[in-house]
């Protein structure tokens, strides 16, 4: 069911500072994006067939900037790519995993996204992902 | 420099249980290796190119159990492939990150890693490794 690790998040107070930081090391951005509904920028940079993806909350009120107040900086979530966001969400359903999104909503990339409660996955929080151009 | 995402490593409180939850969805892990200088033991799973690495801490010593008293359950390290971890250390410490180790150590699978210092890394504690195959 999961492919591969499609993306890391990793929340940050500042976009630009933190891109210097992969920058120094030779890795760039190839992709921005503001996602109105998490009010985050992002910025995704390629690291073999997965992708760390930068998020800045543009508002006090994003979930990402909770995250910082409470945690700090750091990794916020794993994402994995499946075929069938829907299908994947009923499976863990079935098997008991609590989910945060029982049906698909839009990300970054014009992906269709779903997470599952960290409760379920030992304080991971996990996004299930499936292509936009899979449709 | 970064060639890969080798692996995530997840802090948990019982192997054999979150591996339950891994196996839900139908994903097993191949490789079990007790890693004494980290007092832990762990579980690898493949997802794509990445490997989920589970850590149960064996000690109460262990870097793994402070983690979890701490902060709970969760993300603990990414993990990088590079070719040449000595040049990787070299590398970043030349562009001012701060390493927690400035020399190779062995890691599990016979790996040569070293870790970031999570200052210089947006709060993400990093590992760089390099495979035991190159030697």
């Amino acid at each position: 069911m999961l492919k591969k690790i499609d993306h890391i998040g990793i929340a940050v107070k500042n976009l630009d500072n933190s891109l210097k930081i992969y920058e120094t090391i030779g890795v760039k951005p190839y992709h921005f994006e503001e996602v109105e509904s998490q009010k985050v920028k992002t910025a995704f940079i390629k690291v073999g067939e997965s992708n760390i993806e930068l998020l800045e909350p543009t508002s006090e009120e994003s979930p990402i900037a909770k995250f910082i107040e409470k945690k700090g900086e750091g990794i916020h979530h794993i994402a994995y790519l499946v075929d069938d966001v829907q299908l994947a969400i009923d499976t863990l359903k079935n098997a008991g995993f609590k989910l945060i999104d029982e049906t698909p909503k839009p990300g970054a990339h014009g992906k269709l996204i779903a997470f599952v409660h960290p409760k379920s996955t030992n304080g991971v929080l996990t996004e299930l992902c499936q292509h936009a151009e899979k449709h």
